[in-house]
């Protein structure tokens, strides 16, 4: 069984590469607050179960993590509510867009998994039934699984989400007309942008996902966020759903369970071995970071370790 | 990292608890010469990479491998042409029915994945333009990989399937109508009605997946059939497409790649440790072994050893 | 050319038969207002191009126009705009339920026809940027055609629908998301809701469609609604989309353009013959009014008057 | 009511109109031999009730009558098995394109109506299963409506669209798979693709339809082809279904029912007045004759007749 040994040397190496290369894509046009962002920015950082870390390039830099959240509100709905969550939301994958409203309608409003929108409005909505004060509350979680205080929402682009995010609004309406959403539309929608504008940097997005990276994370007061099988499940879940209409060329070329963002943030998990965050602004087609794609493809050739 | 070493103990317990346990659904019953086999039949074979090896139950009756034949077939098809098969074929779930015709017309028939029957077909009729003597050479790669000489076509099942497969039928004039299919029509079907209709016992067809699980199986003649990066491809691909419309809840409930097939076969594949094929012909209703996916679900949750 | 000239007889006549049978179907669920109606009543009103007019039964009972009045904002909004409407809203039928959102996806959020709710939705959208007071300007329009000023919104309806409607919110976010909704989507939905809970009586509403059986009609200060080809036009849309999923078999078994709504009230005109106007709160599974359609057909197959 | 009585004056103007303009659009090039015809030909036939008949142009050239044929072979079955034709094909509209696949997937094999090519393929199946000739007696019907020995298959016709026709063998075996076939798919899609290759000109076409417009045609031997209603009914397929997905054009802009076939040919019916058939081989996106298309709309806005 291999561990990786010099992953410094892998990593400057193909940052290296990466960035004296092209830069292709745009940022985020559609949320006119992530537009701004300068895209030349570039960040990876690794820690292995070993406590190996390294951070490379702009790795301490923030940015919205956007539907990277979808993972941590997903995780902290299956602790509180357990496999009831799958009465309400699949675990396949949805073959469409993202954002697309038409599987719905032929699945009677259960998304097809949690990290399409629709399926992570359901959970939001499950969360805004559970927790006393959601945003807080949601955000204190996220705290303790980052290892870090220093964690926010972005109020400005919460607000700029909100302003154009019909799309949004519509699915959550529609489900809601199936009776698979609980509470009122408009608060569900209102936590859902608020969860997406956190903001992190690559060493605290990956640190919270090291639950999933050795199933074994506990919080500062001992609680496990999840139990093994728990956790080996939403790994399957990114393996599977995790880049929307890219999850099978994901699985394909990189190999490993992982979730991107708009924000152009990903984070992919080797279980027991590896967790790695990679961030740069540019989106390829599919909504995900061009250089992060191609980093982590690279990534996984170049050291043999992808789970296949 | 775990090794199993009570694979044994391990696999008499669970097979002991679902022989005994109910056995519902039924044989695939659209094809004729199917419906017939006992559906109480029940085998199980697993071999690592050290060389353990056990057999159980049925594991010497053959049966029809049917679909399973789709990663051989793949294989060959990407040992022979290399990268260029994506290019008339996907590797993105399909998000529905193996027989499904609706993605296609959008996708102007490129089908999503190489194991839906659309892909399936399309890889027939690469093999149909590279094999000399298409039946004799496929027949003599899969003798080649699953290590045995005894393994042959069942013409009566071929037959048997050709009757009825409208739905192939069409499948395939409705791929040629965009362009991506070379051969007759007429000549893939019976190319492909003649592969599905394989037999092999559990011990042949899981010696067959022997190169997927380490990445290093060279044919007796020295020559391998994939590089370490393709084999891993394979892997990906039959992780989030391998079994139809339930990839996703295999992926969650078992966590390893893996391909059924209508006459009750599973093959599933832990790279570099072991992997394991399990037969019982009752069909659930998504066409995949009843007690076959029930038997993994078990197997690796009491091995804590699926790839997440 | 046939002329009705026994059309009391034959509405007696049909009335009896249907008023002394099944009553099947239920009325409109989804909007508290409108289930609580009593399902028993039943009118009808006849008005010919010669000043022959018929009433009977509940025809002086007033309810709730409902998807009605889609015809009249479409002539409105043709009126005012002329052809240019069709830029942003379709004349072929959808093949899918009023509120289905699928087509939507792949046409770009340009919607298969105005009498779909996502039509609709556009067209009130249009008129809410030409009108200066949009609920008193589009009050008024109403009032002139039905040459009543007796007509009024029914506020408890609008509020009740409203308080229900997510799919219709769904529908207006998700055609603002393609951007062929100019205003917010609260704003064209709150004018929606007010126009479907425009109450009138079947005599209301067939004087209201009279412009569209002569394609003369001549508002009180001597404006025309609409050319003659305009008239043609909107009626050729209710032949092949006044019925949503059912259009093809109301032509098929009356064989009149027409307009439901899911208050129980049909308009149908036969051009240049007559107009007429049956409600009975009872839906088929269609959402059309089952003694309503029941009426229509035999109305036609008696007088031998359809348009075919 | 209006008749035309200058109709010759009408005809001569827009003909000169349309031959001295563009003749935008191509021949169907998928059918090898219809991609040879002379695109530039043009005959108009106008025939009414009341004798009056006029020819001009290309009307007494031969040309393939195509999907017009439905109408003829839906005639027949109508006449020989009544209503029970509905419950294997509906009357809706389809929304989708004339060989789409998607619709039978959701709706288990039941084609949308019987102008599609999967309900035409249906209706050839019933046929299949009534004629002791099947080619023989249905030519011989053919011939009697349309008052002309002078009527053929084109067996080359026939054959090249065989030899290309994928989509249809697809379709005919996708139905077969849920069992709204009876017979072997390949004497069906024979038979089909022999109907389609039939030839007549424009005052043969005309003729053949005679029973739509009037309702009271009888053949030599005195039996009535329909009878009243069952020809409204036809008429009114025609109008909601006849122009595949510009069917809803058709009806805004033309206002008549009618049947248009890939050859070029348009028959149009405007009931208890006229009928009259235009061909011109260049078709538009949607699969319609560009010139005869522009002819009709021109010669009812003209005319002021059409049935709205």
């Amino acid at each position: 069984m291999h561990r990786i040994t010099n992953h410094k040397e892998i990593i400057d190496k193909i940052y290296e590469e990466i960035i004296t290369g092209d830069n292709l894509g745009a940022p985020a046009g559609y949320i006119p607050e992530l537009a701004k962002v300068d895209p030349n920015q570039f960040g990876v950082y690794f820690m292995s179960t070993e406590n190996d870390t390294y951070g490379k390039g702009d790795w301490q830099t923030k940015f919205s993590i956007q539907s990277i959240m979808k993972v941590l509100s997903l995780s902290l709905a299956y602790q509180m509510l357990g496999d009831s969550i799958w009465k309400r939301v699949g675990v396949e994958p949805s073959g469409s867009a993202f954002n697309s409203l038409v599987r719905l309608e032929t699945d009677n409003g259960i998304p097809r998994n949690p990290f399409i929108n629709g399926g992570a409005l359901v959970i939001c909505d499950m969360l805004l039934s559970q927790l006393k004060n959601p945003l807080f509350d949601f955000l204190s979680f996220v705290r303790e699984v980052s290892g870090s205080d220093k964690v926010y929402y972005n109020e400005t682009v919460a607000q700029s989400e909100a302003s154009v995010g019909y799309r949004n609004i519509a699915l959550c309406n529609f489900i809601k007309s199936f009776g698979n959403i609980d509470n009122d539309p408009n608060e569900v929608l209102d936590f859902y942008f608020h969860m997406c504008s956190i903001e992190m940097d690559c060493q605290q997005l990956a640190h919270s996902f090291e639950f999933l990276m050795d199933g074994k994370f506990r919080t500062k007061n001992g609680s496990s966020v999840l139990n093994l099988s728990q956790s080996k499940r939403i790994n399957a879940i990114m393996q599977t759903c995790g880049f929307y209409d890219e999850s099978g060329e994901f699985a394909f070329k990189v190999g490993l369970p992982g979730k991107s963002g708009v924000g152009g943030g990903i984070v992919a998990v080797h279980p027991e071995k590896y967790c790695i965050c990679v961030w740069s602004p540019n989106l390829n087609e599919n909504g995900n970071s061009h250089r992060g794609m191609k980093f982590l493809e690279r990534f996984t050739t170049e050291t043999e370790l992808s789970i296949f």
